[in-house]
């Protein structure tokens, strides 16, 4: 097998520091060669070695005092990770180490990898596609269960196997046509219309299905985006921090996509959360306050979950108008609204949760209600039960089907959708064939773009199909 | 080879994230057979697979969903690092993976390692000894060449073949002596006491030396000390900010031994430096101000370099007097003055460097001075490299011999010599055999305990010695 690149890379493929080991990990033609220069084997030599066999051996330095006693691992071309020739060298686990041993094979002759080239290298040399060699980095940065099965998954080639089966379909449909097109003038007609239309109609749903699971999908990626939402002074600022303090430990920032946006994820339970803290909203002319709103209301947009903080220590009146702005601002049809009473501690006068939670029931019947008080911390482990409850239905729903968790790859799928319902509209009424199956062509290579561009896939694919027909041509 | 314990242990071996490896030991009796019972192997059995290979496998999660694609290096005993029977998984560096492997390899029967457990094993099996195992955290902190290269000659045997070869001739010495006191009623001389004597000289050098490399030895582990003196407001800490101020980045703090030191360490060249900051000196009355004046004078013992700071804006009795208390705190035997002329840049009336100098040597010809401006920096690269240069020259002549780098040998290689001196001056007096031979025995200790206890060498080399005699008895 010729491999794609003619030079050798070499990388720490682990972080020096607080371990036993580092491994170097080092792929090219002359990686077997250049790995041999470096570490003195106890028997035979590197480039002799069988692969899948691990060597004893010494790195000594240039003047001739021992660096490091080593354990080196020898792969071979294509059975390694990269496809190609490589080794693994286990050294110590000192940073001295390792940057006197990478010097010595940049001297040898190697060159120091760039990010992710190894990856690449797999790409290149037919490892992996595209949506396999993305999933790698998603792989190590999985902190949960859910997160971790769709990103093995997609490595393991799941998402590009359904991909792979609707581009051939979409192949097959393409090769009819342009047939049909081809022997037009004897008025052949090889493909069943009708039958066509229901094939492209799996293709359709399935293109759809996927591209739905991407709001899901990058949820559990990323957390589940809720954004705490209310009037100015309710409150919001206090419940984020009250909700973070409960596990001060597990809290990570994310920088805010604006200023005035505040991010922080929390685990609770086995889920991720991604909570948002917006800009108080309330009735204003001013220009700047408007703006502020208008974010707040994008970021309700996104959340899965708006957490509405009211306060409830206000008069009857005033209560139910901050409510009614909450109901207002919320998508019912992609999220749940959960209205938390703040201050219940304070409730003054004839008010009670029952009175209440008609009158926001009356408003929409799906939403959920909470009294709280975000300052003593009473209410808090209701609410984060049910966060956990609601979302851990969700995400155990996900394990049925692949998931997109990848914008790139959404943003094909939509293409492709857009693509496939102009063939479909094309095929029902007088459309030209030839512009239909260019429509058709489109929305092949927008799912071709998700395994990449470098698999002559599509080319081949479509001479195996011509090739089946054998009109002599 | 019948190993040392009966239980299997599992731990990381390298830490998980920035990576692209993250690596799983076990070892133990049952090493294979666990790791055969997590990793499902794509050709064979773990517990048939050969010494030395490695193989392709995938981790299967309880509910039978794939946790991911590992390689698995098989070891099998005594041919391995703690010589048990022992595996390493090598998966995706992330942290949900290592954290599930772990789970899973505990479940199967393994136990979480303690805390340098695998190198104890090692010990204990007799793959190393204690000198040996306690210098593989020494490899892994190693920062720069010197300390990289003490370490590892300790690691591959160095220190303990000398300590050995001292130990079996004192050993031998012992059992000369013990057949003389078995048949000293025979009037037998076995030893030739001048001989004796000559080959105990020997030893006891060896051992003088071995002690006297700790203080540069230590310093090449930990840094140089150099200790930053002065009176009150001479610019001691402005001159400690500004030499770190250059090389901010290799900054760390070290915490300091007592409130008023600060110290920091900061590599020059290929030399790391311990820079210690300390209260200035006056004369004083007053009990508090005192002891940190002692604590100063401690400090200044412990260096290998002092930085005299004075300030040359005083007038010239004052400065004088200045050099004169850094001259009568300097241990000139083992430690360097550096005066430094600070704020000579605000130099008033007739002075200048010359004079100064001349008074400087004439009080001790082996002090160097520098013209500074702590404020302003200058001079700073001059003395910078002076320092360098100053410890490259140290350092190159450590090369040549064994340096001894850790507390707990020094201070056996110190018990062992005062234990040698008492035999030393017993075989010349009259002193009785029994006694001399005690303390031959409580040298051999010493040398040993360096090495460690669970090895029987002393009894089976007693053995090995008496054997040779051939006496019958």
């Amino acid at each position: 097998m010729r491999s794609f690149a003619e030079d050798t890379i070499v990388a720490p493929a682990t972080v020096p520091g607080a371990g036993a080991i580092s491994i170097i990990r080092i792929s090219g033609p002359d990686a077997l060669a250049l790995t041999g220069k470096v570490v003195t084997l106890k028997h035979g030599r590197c480039e002799d070695a069988a692969p899948y066999t691990l060597h004893f051996g010494t790195v000594l330095q240039p003047d001739g005092s021992p660096l490091d006693d080593v354990l080196v691992s020898i792969f071979r071309a294509p059975h390694s990770y990269t496809g190609e020739d490589a080794a693994e060298i286990s050294c110590h686990a000192s940073s001295y180490i390792v940057s006197q041993l990478l010097s010595l094979l940049v001297g040898a002759g190697a060159r120091l990898a760039e990010a992710g080239e190894f990856t690449k290298r797999a790409y290149f040399n037919g490892k992996m596609d595209l949506a396999q060699a993305e999933s790698v980095a998603d792989i190590i940065a999985a902190e949960d269960a859910a997160a971790h099965r769709i990103a093995f998954q997609q490595m393991r080639g799941g998402f590009s196997r359904e991909l792979k089966e609707m581009r051939d379909q979409l192949l097959e449909m393409t090769a009819l046509m342009e047939l049909e097109l081809d022997f037009s003038e004897e008025d052949v007609e090889f493909a069943d219309r009708s039958r066509l239309t229901q094939l492209l109609d799996r293709v359709v749903d399935h293109v759809q299905t996927l591209a739905s699971s991407y709001r899901l999908g990058n949820a559990i990626k990323n957390g589940i985006p809720v954004t705490i939402a209310g009037a100015a002074n309710t409150g919001k600022s206090t419940l984020l921090n009250a909700l973070l303090g409960e596990e001060r430990a597990l809290v990570s920032d994310i920088a805010g996509t604006t200023r005035d946006t505040i991010e922080e994820t929390l685990r609770i339970g086995s889920s991720r959360f991604r909570f948002i803290d917006t800009a108080g909203i309330r009735q204003t002319d001013e220009t700047v306050e408007k703006m502020g709103i208008a974010r707040t209301i994008q970021k309700v947009g996104e959340a899965h979950i708006v957490l509405g903080v009211v306060d409830a220590s206000l008069d009857e009146e005033a209560l139910k108008q901050q409510i009614r702005d909450l109901v207002n601002i919320t998508h019912f049809d992609q999220q749940m609204l959960v209205i938390l009473y703040n201050k219940w501690d304070k409730l003054s006068g004839n008010k009670n949760v029952t009175l209440f939670n008609n009158f926001v029931l009356s408003l929409n019947n799906k939403i959920v209600t909470f009294p709280i008080s975000a300052k003593s911390k009473d209410g808090l482990a209701a609410l984060q039960n049910w966060l956990e409850l609601y979302e851990k239905d969700k995400i155990a729903s996900s394990e049925q089907h692949t998931m997109v968790t990848n914008l790139r790859h959404y943003e094909a799928l939509v293409q492709a959708r857009t693509s496939l319902l102009r063939v479909r509209s094309g095929l029902t009424s007088s459309c030209p064939t030839d512009l239909v199956a260019e429509d058709l062509r489109a929305a092949i290579r927008a799912l071709q773009s998700i395994l990449g561009a470098s698999t002559p896939d599509v080319e081949s694919t479509l001479g195996l199909i011509f090739s089946r027909f054998c009109i002599g041509k």
